[in-house]
């Protein structure tokens, strides 16, 4: 049994981890921290909650957290928030997993570039591992230190991990056209997020410019072990949860959609939240929503020289805190699946 | 024709009247004003409106838009805001049509509950007309002050006004169950408004404490000639636009349906824009979104003794913009539904 | 250990009810029976279970049924077929639960009227209860054919059964306000269920006609010892799941909300699936989508004599498969919540 | 003035035929047909559209139109039956806007392979003129016959045609990731269109086989004076209206942006419904919804060798009903965009 505490407990993601840790059976939720106006029980602001868990929401102050006997801290802040209260908390050892961007890119320079401000705790970077069990379960295995991946990266890295490993992409561009609910951008107040803003809308935003586009580069160039040449576009769809992600991938060779799955089965045998999906089926957000599973298909062009690979999670999820559930499962020594199916 | 400014033009109800007034033969829009972080043309804001009208929006400084030679304001501010300029405007001998609340009710100590603030413009109160053309034409056409109604009251007081009329309910409580639109509530970034908390979902508010109940109540006595009881439950839907009513009425006898429409029908037989529906018929959102229109139909309970009213307006047309131009086509002398079919 | 047989297994109900055995600890799901062009897995159906359950649907063949030692059969089928399977399940000893209409309404003529057609099995109602376990727990117990409630009848009975039971309601004509999402309509192709006629769509339906309200006069009226009178408005509104009803009732005297929230507090204290939600709060749909409960919570008339309360439901679990589970546990003896919570 | 008659009254391009008509000066809808139970006016299928137009729509009959003195055809039909009544109707001398498929196609084993049946009237297809305006527009002046293009194949060319003409594409394979509201579907009764399907769903569908992909490769090729290789993806999205298409197309050269939004100027210099957007903004279907409008708005990889063009249509407007009102203008000799905007 270990004692939990979730810093951020009132937004989505929070929220999420919360729901998942209940149905745990070595969990225990210990403290919960929110900036509330007045101190509110989490109960109060997700009614769902009542006489499940009474946790009162308090302040996020490290002292008081640590006197509560935690083993294991979950940071589900804002980017540069983040920072500085996962430093405090390894540095009293505790074990950290944190949500946001701060410790995903290892080149500090696309940091700053990307999220606009300095890192100032770049020293934590060499103990954090990216939090993707699909690529790094045996470093997971042996940190207490996890930054678990963007919402957009898990989707886009699981698509088309196994081509760049295998070697069967060829040199070209590779494309992610990405669809994601609204939730990806957090329980927030922006008018960008009103339901008359967008209900019945669809919008590309911030199209090579997005913060997640560097983080897919560096797990693809990682994988292929050499740089990787990607277009990210985002879209937002008017669903409320998951992302649907097309990837278009030149082959280095002619190939037969029977070898490309096998490939990708091969490639995700040890994933137990991999779904690969048989020829001629593709994954909709309705098979996935709701579960910490990406579910994966494949179509291949007329000419066999280009896959269009379709990949979906539930962005709160496989997305953010069902991964990190996985995460804390694989660190803790528990099975992998604990508390997610 | 007439030279207009729009104050608030970057809300909806604003947005819906320079929409409306552009197809206005006899309007010319002059100013615009809106609170922005720095001035910035209209079509920025609102991309379709691009080569159709480029002003850019101003802050509200009365001076300047009286240079400007307006003949009518449209305000379109939030309540408490609205009050000052009104005021300013008409000393000036300009016409203005508050889209706002705060002239709507008769009764300051009415307005001071259910506003939580002072009203410290009263002495405006017995210039202005409450601009609901169905029932306040003649007064409309002599005032150069008109409070439009709000989106719910028009939905719910235009469901029942003939049976108020023409004594044909009995005394009990009339019930507004009324089902509303997301833009009702403004273009504004409240955390209740966003998408991941309004699809999927459906609420009451308010209940017996929304600030429409005395607009409601005030008018159904009017036409009755006595105090009449209400309740009114607001419900929020994920729909953008659109507001159905369903209103239910004790009778004072028992009636037939064909009677209660005939009724109705002499009842709005100047009204251009109430469509009453066919026996068996009644309206829906998506017949009257978009429109000018109020749509009703009624259904009658197996002892004939209880009427089910259902109404259906377009909130930020009939509920608002769209009234507030037919108000202003009454007030000028233009044809009522000029640049409004 | 029971062995179970879902009759309609790709409808939204049998879905439903599949999704919460895989859960359950103590069912065993044997047979899946659906109409399908040919013999598909309920995999391919629904990709989600993929993994899970890899039943071929069979047609439904009775003989077929029994020789898989089945002991309860879940009728997930439309009204009028699963009269004839029902009966015939009883007749070979096995326990039926019926989600169809056919034995709901102990009044034939009310049926036939309804539902426009013959009752050919009358002989067989006196044997089924009623399947709303918080008014008939213990004729659960003894009973071996439930007749589970409808979505509708559900959540407007929950609503107002303790004011009824209770002698607190006047003799006044009792209203339902009912918005129900799309899937209570289940899962078929109806051109009025697109989602280009549904989506930013609102509209009542079969006004004083629909085939649910009978179901809820007979139940208050039961309740209450004497014929009570219902309006009775279902509404469409563009979600997938989920039931708002807003009950009106005139109280017998005045009251104050304490007092009424001890009421039902009382009424419903053995009823784990019913939430009371305290003084000043309501329930919305996201509370208690995708759980088994009914939250309810109450709002007072200025004048006190008048309650409005809301009721939410999940059509699909409460209103349907979650509550014919609770059904099932009640009958074969398991806790009542097993595997819905 | 010309006499119109439309065939497929009751689709939603047919309605929305009706709806532009009404407004347009030139026009006098004198036939409307329909596959109906019984004969019905079409304000009982459109109520918003009592008062406007209250033809019976009647059975598509060639002589009992012929002898309503029509001068032009609309045919809203389904492919394959459309061919038929497209070359009655030419055959008679009628100008005839078909917005099947049954023309666009020019090679017939295309059409053939892709729409799977027969073409019986490939001697028409010489006559027929592929109604894109901004290719076409001389030949649209002296047709007769115009085969409208696909709602997809309008966006998807139109983002990327001044590429293609000005020879600004490298010859690598274009892609067009599309997505699509549910009207694009048709109004018909399909499960997979259904409001509990689509909500909150994202798929792509006919990924490789979409029938739109050789209308798109047809009319590039012609474009480029070659061959031109694409990927279609084609993916639905839950809203009603709107395509947004995000084409990926290398350049043959680095290019700037400023030197890109030139050229899409330049080639669309007499197209009054197409909308280049400023550097740094895109289209997003709020922008377009409802106008017959493309917005076009590119974005450059950090390499400056790849194009990310965004386009957004109205499905039913520009991508369909929009169009062949803009295509009777041109026929007819009456300004582009009368009744249009």
């Amino acid at each position: 049994m270990i004692n939990i505490a979730i810093c951020g407990a009132t937004g989505y993601t929070g929220y999420e981890i919360i729901k998942i840790l209940l149905r745990h059976p070595k969990a225990d939720i210990r403290v919960l921290t929110a900036k509330l106006d007045k101190p509110a029980k989490i109960s109060e602001e997700f009614p769902e909650l009542k006489g499940k868990i009474d946790l009162v929401c308090e302040e996020l102050v490290v002292n008081h957290i640590l006197k509560k006997k935690i083993d294991l801290v979950f940071l589900a802040l804002p980017h540069r928030i983040s920072m500085e209260y996962a430093s405090r908390f390894i540095n009293k050892g505790k074990m950290v997993i944190d949500l946001s961007a701060d410790f995903r890119l290892k080149d500090v320079k696309e940091y700053e570039r990307y999220y606009g401000q300095k890192h100032i705790y770049k020293d934590y970077l060499a103990q954090s591992v990216y939090g993707l069990p699909e690529l790094y379960k045996d470093s997971i295995k042996r940190t207490r230190f996890i930054a678990n991946p963007g919402c957009y990266p898990t989707g886009s890295i699981l698509a088309v991990a196994p081509l760049l490993a295998k070697k069967r992409a060829a040199k070209d561009t590779i494309i992610f056209d990405a669809k994601s609910g609204t939730t990806g951008a957090g329980r927030k107040a922006v008018l960008g997020l009103i339901f008359g803003e967008v209900a019945e809308n669809l919008k590309a935003y911030k199209v090579g410019t997005h913060q997640h586009a560097p983080e897919i580069t560096q797990e693809l160039s990682n994988l292929a072990g050499k740089k990787i040449d990607i277009l990210f576009t985002p879209h937002l769809v008017p669903i409320r949860r998951g992302i649907l992600t097309t990837a278009y991938v030149s082959l280095n060779k002619k190939s037969d959609l029977s070898s490309l799955l096998r490939c990708y089965k091969s490639f995700y045998q040890n994933a137990p939240f991999v779904k690969i999906y048989d020829e001629g089926l593709l994954p909709q957000v309705h098979d996935i929503v709701n579960t910490n599973y990406c579910g994966i298909g494949i179509a291949l062009s007329s000419d066999k020289k280009k896959a269009i690979v379709v990949s979906v999670i539930d962005n709160l999820l496989k997305g953010a805190s069902g991964q990190a559930v996985q995460n804390m499962n694989i660190a803790c020594g528990f099975p992998e699946t604990m508390g997610l199916e």
